[in-house]
């Protein structure tokens, strides 16, 4: 049996530890929290949906592989919570090791396809990158607008730390602002964000 | 706000519903069973780690796109398990007004192109169709040879039935061929899968 196929299928088994890895976002029904699998399909065809919006040049194709394996590093380093500030601390060195652990497990150039895409998803500089972290942030948004603002009221979240934390999608997806700017008001007046200067 | 772009994020709400569409393959850990949403992820990564083996002339790009949006349909169809004889019968029924109901959420143009998208698919006649349902059959082959063969001992599967499901492999990635023979020779060796002739 052919070695690089063998590596090709490994690796396709042990990301199906995807499917085990549970965000803090529910479900839009509220039924339970969905899965890093789902939340990268989810993202990836946003990005088809919406590539009209993205900066000339964007290339999408690019986008829709970042979206399907920018969280494949917490088969190994766990989701760390938007907004924890804790667990943010260590995030990046905890990736960083779980990538070199994920992608060995990957043939010749494939496994440095993987590391570069992924690598480039997390430095968020190159357009194709931008426009991925602010579709990446859209979809929380849109789950915490359907679900009552579920992980940020349970976050006790700030109004100004979500704008700060969506403001990529000001730069990257400006058509897409003004929904942005509506959610977060509504949430706010629904109290389930903490308004600016508020306690 | 801009219609076009509140349909699409109408359609980005509805499609929510795929990570509640239940298929029977099981996770490879024997957890629960998959979702479409998760099943569409980890077909399309699949598509990106195994494109070397495409025929000559596959678009990728579209093929990804394919597994991410195949199996919208069962939103509103419901899975159709592979080997439920009845189902099928009025399976292409059913999934295409759940086509034109789910679509027409799109804005014009989106939904002609998710259309015809499916529509290639499910036709699987174009080399970027095959190659699609080749690792769309590939997928819960591997995942029911992880699982000690659970949805065809569950479905009392004979060998030549498998066979005749997985043929698209054979004939659009023929690399893959030797990998699906020793998984089906060993599964009908641990009794998960009924022999040929056999009862």
């Amino acid at each position: 049996m052919d070695e690089r196929l063998l590596k090709q299928i490994d690796f396709i088994i042990e990301i199906d530890k995807m499917k085990n890895i549970h965000r803090l976002s529910l479900l839009m029904d509220k039924s339970r929290r969905e899965t890093d699998a789902e939340h990268s399909w989810h993202f990836a065809i946003a990005a088809l949906l919406l590539r009209e919006y993205a900066d000339e040049g964007v290339d999408i194709n690019k986008v829709i592989r970042m979206a399907l394996t920018h969280d494949l590093v917490e088969i190994y380093a766990g989701d760390t919570p938007a907004y924890d500030v804790i667990g943010y601390a260590d995030k990046p060195q905890r990736e960083r090791n779980a990538a070199e652990k994920l992608f060995a497990i990957l043939p010749e150039g494939q496994a440095a396809e993987f590391h570069a895409l992924w690598e480039e998803f997390e430095q968020a500089e190159t357009s194709d990158a931008k426009f991925a972290a602010a579709l990446d942030r859209f979809m929380p948004l849109l789950g915490n607008y359907m679900t009552d603002g579920h992980t940020w009221a349970e976050g006790h979240v700030r109004e100004e730390q979500i704008l700060a934390r969506m403001d990529v999608i000001r730069e990257a997806v400006p058509k897409l602002w003004p929904y942005v700017q509506k959610v977060i008001a509504e949430s706010v007046e629904k109290g389930h964000v903490i308004p600016k200067g508020g306690k």
